[in-house]
């Protein structure tokens, strides 16, 4: 029987967001890689084995699903929301690039999800509408001034701005760093929504301004997400409405 | 009976990309709305009509949608990929605020779907695996500086670039304009993706680089993606893989 690898998005947390496509992957696999939050949202069942590990070992489960699948079992690798997004498909590749040689010749897929930041734009309204960007915040593989100078880029574009991984435990300073940027470059009435575990029962969802937020306005589970100039808020009751316009002057 | 409108994603194309969260919204809809082709996505049943229009007549199908919700129908305004991104969801909340007041107290929500964009990066393996950009190209809504400033912009801050619209009946020698900017400014052995209709019957994937790529290589329904300075290719056979590390230096 000859094995394969594919590395699978969850969606942002609800069952219902998971695609056919995935779940049906998911049935005939007998191997299911991942940080172990995620794993954990795979159903057990005979002849599947679920292998959850932390989550600082990327390359090492990279390499581990690789080589079960060259040794014939059927492995997907599951991320949150989408795979290719700040997730595990760029981990595999890069095991893939610097591993074995018969490594490349796996069948190797990526099956979409919807993202984090597809899933928090839409609950809010529809801020990322527009031309936006979307930036991990996380130094951990990364100079912080790296991140500085692509924040005030995007500022200077006037990109809508999606941020993942806002607070790292390493550093939790960068956020606060991140956000008094983004308020000289864009000012204290830009919109920002905070947007935690969107679709989970821990779901909750905030929409301010650069001046008034704070850097504990997020944690590590949360999606940030800053309007361009021209994003809008509509007042109605409960959460505003945010979007932005289709079109720019 | 009280309506409620709803702007769900159909995702890129096959029916296995379409979360389940969709399905059974458009079976409790009286009402489906949208650009022709993505009605007729819709299956057809007793109790449905389908409103199928023109791509330009976003605005008016948008009121449409709302004064039927209004009027006590389950409306579900559907888009292909995500609706947040480049499609209805925007033009619907510029209804809103520009509408009725009543318009405002309806039950409006948005359902996320997998996006063109991550639908095309996970077919050639993960070129938006670090931070990226997304940007409209067509200039129906904004004016062609403003794009060609973003380009620059983008290019600078060293993102991975993911292009909707690449070519516009109105304007199609834009593209061609839009690779000669990047050509310029990362050179010419970037990698670009052109990914056609990626999950139909028509799906057409290419991988070159920003020297030999030519407008041609795209049409209206191509996703367009120009990797980072640190995007790779791995060859096997078949399409290359093509996908950015997780780290920046």
């Amino acid at each position: 029987m000859s094995g394969w690898l594919t590395i699978a998005g969850l969606g942002p947390g609800a069952e219902s967001m998971i695609t056919p496509e995935v779940t049906h992957t998911l049935e005939s696999a007998t191997d299911v890689v991942g940080y172990l939050p995620y794993v954990e949202r795979v159903p057990s069942r005979p002849g599947l084995v679920r292998h959850g590990s932390d989550n600082r070992e990327e390359i090492r489960r990279a390499e581990h699903a690789l080589q079960m699948a060259a040794d014939g079992h059927r492995v997907v690798v599951v991320s949150s929301g989408d795979p290719g997004v700040f997730a595990m498909a760029s981990a595999v590749f890069e095991a893939v690039e610097s591993g074995k040689a018969d490594w490349r010749t796996l069948d190797i897929r990526v099956l979409p999800g919807v993202s984090a930041m597809l899933a928090a734009s839409a609950r809010v309204g529809a801020p990322l509408g527009h031309d936006f960007c979307c930036i991990n915040l996380s130094d951990n593989l990364k100079p912080w001034l790296l991140i500085e100078k692509r924040l005030c880029l995007a500022a200077e574009a006037d990109f809508a701005m999606a941020f993942y991984n806002p607070r790292s435990r390493a550093r939790p300073e960068g956020f606060a760093e991140a956000l008094a940027v983004l308020r000289d470059m864009c000012g204290p009435d830009r919109l920002i929504v905070f947007a935690r575990a969107v679709s989970t029962d821990e779901e909750d969802v905030h929409v301010t301004t650069l001046g008034e937020a704070t850097a504990d306005m997020a944690d590590m589970r949360t999606l940030v997400i800053v309007g361009s100039s021209q994003t809008r808020r509509i007042e109605r009751s409960g959460t505003p409405l945010v979007y932005t316009p289709r079109s720019a002057p």
